[in-house]
């Protein structure tokens, strides 16, 4: 057994590679994509699901637990694991993100982050270290240090006096969470690297994080409403200054086709609401292109939602009874469009590691440019 | 094989019985309750669900189905076996009910019923013919005669009137689709006993339907508003009027406690929303009792909603869970909630089918009259 943490490249294509990451919960095979389960359940789909799709490691948000059911209550029930039943590993984020989305009354101090719930109004305060507190008590197998994610349109002062409370956060929640205890403990924690839409501030926001020794690295403050092409000159930029040796995590991000850029560059993980939301709202991926269920064209349409996928709704039902459900506002319609999408998803991140393997991933990036150009 | 329509009675303990039915799409061991799937879906459950849980024929509303996604296209589609992927027997209501209990401005003639569909306001005539020509569309395995189902409190002239329209559509249904169709087609038909709350009018509709020699008869109009009292009195005096060799449907019925004692007095079938609609609320049958799973009694619960149950809910996740998916009302507490319900409806069923054969069915129902006296 490797030690927790331990992240080893098996193969690489260009910038791209195909990695182990060892975690107390088992290995996740990079790249990978994780599904989004937000209060500890990935939404309309069951762990049997999730294990029959080939999930490996799910994300679930730090600050919707924390308000509930509370990560105390998590930690009596064996950790996030043990209270949804899910074996496989767990990425928390920090909660930094959802405060700045959706509480109200935010006040940020150089101490932490202050907000009321969403849920009642009730006053909260996140610290570098109450935040790594609550995710060992969800005992998720990947933390997040509390970051500050800046709007896509600061500017250079505001970024950079951002980054420089980001990295003092940082090195409190290592503090709190020293690299010595990651054995013991099994625990991994990953810096973010901010630093908006400005290379010089990325490369000193990750110079910075790169000193404090973290398991792990993401990149945090894309895809927050900047274009692609500047989200993709700054991951670019941004990637390769992240040590070769430890995982590289693009936080939030996205569609198939800028997972599969992302890859590109270098990054070994992903996480995105996207094809679970899409699910619920009838957009479904497949390998001939996105397949907006509620249309009249697929009303007499007996052909499965995609011919070359294997997943359960797949294998049972046509485009015609799906987009029945989905007219009727069925709840099976949730669960069956978000398996599929799920597997869609997992589907590219293991094609790409295969590509990765074979050495023609260059090939594998020009199919998914051409099929999302049209 | 046997002819579809055969009903064996396997065993029998008073007027409790154990049978078999044969249908074009299986076997059905009775007595049974079957799941509603009213636009084609269980909701939250999807037909691998229901194999595990045990369910052996389920329901469709016809009603539903002819407005959306329309008869004629399931037709297409494999009627409505193919179109669901349900492999297993089907049952469809005429439609009535929801005629009168959904649809705006019916019009009640001699030849059918004009009314107002609740989706979208267009006019629609549903007669006798009508209604067998989409259940035969969908390829029931089990179709119901047009009947009009009086209110609780209608009065003796008004219940007489309406049994005898039913009586005289349920003529008209029979001369669409005959009994020397039966095995050529395989869809059976059932007749409906209506005369509200009056013995006299109920001994009258049973009479006039056995001559019209149905597959099985089912007993209407019961279970809508009446007191349990009443609902009880008038099936006890009803279903002994019917042919000890067919099968006896109640229909809409019930509680756990009322299946039990519609049993005892000689039913053989039984739908019920209650089931999957409670699931939604919250209210979860066990062993021991109603569970409402909102509690707050339930929040530090590891123990699994039912220890004696041994459905995929019950196996894998908590009390402490399930509460906290239905507080942030996740889409996946809808379907853990209707799994472990109907689990639950089938194992009343099926415990009574063995209680049956044993000779042991007094005391199955007094341990439910116990446990729902509390």
């Amino acid at each position: 057994m490797q030690h927790v943490g331990t992240f080893t490249v098996k193969a690489a294509d260009g910038a791209a590679r195909a990695g182990e990451l060892y975690t107390a919960h088992g290995v996740v095979h990079t790249p990978i994509f994780m599904p989004v389960g937000t209060v500890g359940s990935v939404k309309a789909v069951a762990p049997d699901d999730l294990e029959a799709i080939g999930a490996e490691i799910i994300l679930g948000n730090t600050y919707h637990l924390y308000l509930r059911p509370g990560d105390e209550l998590v930690a009596r029930h064996g950790g996030l694991h043990g209270f949804s039943s899910w074996p496989k590993p767990i990425l928390t984020d920090s909660g930094g993100f959802q405060v700045f989305s959706l509480s109200s009354l935010r006040t940020l101090k150089e101490e932490g982050v202050t907000f009321r719930s969403h849920l009642d109004g009730s006053k909260h305060l996140f610290t570098p270290e109450k935040v790594v507190s609550i995710q060992r008590n969800l005992n998720s197998d990947i933390m997040m240090c509390l970051d500050e994610c800046p709007p896509h349109d600061a500017d250079h002062a505001y970024a950079a006096r951002s980054l420089g409370l980001t990295s003092r956060w940082a090195a409190r929640c290592r503090e709190a969470y020293p690299a010595s205890m990651v054995q013991e403990k099994g625990n991994l924690l990953f810096g973010i690297v901010q630093g908006g839409m400005f290379k010089d501030l990325r490369s000193e926001s990750a110079a910075q994080l790169i000193d404090m020794n973290f398991e792990g690295y993401a990149i945090g403050g894309l895809s927050v409403g900047e274009s692609k092409e500047m989200m993709f000159d700054i991951l670019a930029h941004t990637a390769p200054l992240l040590p070769a040796e430890k995982p590289r995590y693009l936080m939030g991000v996205g569609t198939p086709l800028d997972i599969v850029r992302g890859i590109s560059l270098g990054i070994d993980m992903f996480d995105c609401v996207l094809p679970t939301r899409n699910a619920r709202n009838g957009t479904l991926y497949t390998s001939l292109g996105k397949v907006n269920i509620k249309r009249q064209e697929y009303a007499e349409d007996d052909s499965p939602l995609d011919p070359a996928c294997s997943c359960y709704t797949c294998r049972t039902f046509s485009r015609a009874y799906l987009r029945h459900l989905y007219h009727a506002q069925e709840l099976l319609a949730f669960r069956l469009n978000s398996i599929h999408n799920l597997t869609y998803f997992l589907g590219v991140v293991r094609g790409a590691r295969s590509a990765i393997a074979e050495g023609r991933f260059a090939d594998y990036l020009r199919h998914f440019e051409a099929l999302y150009d049209k």
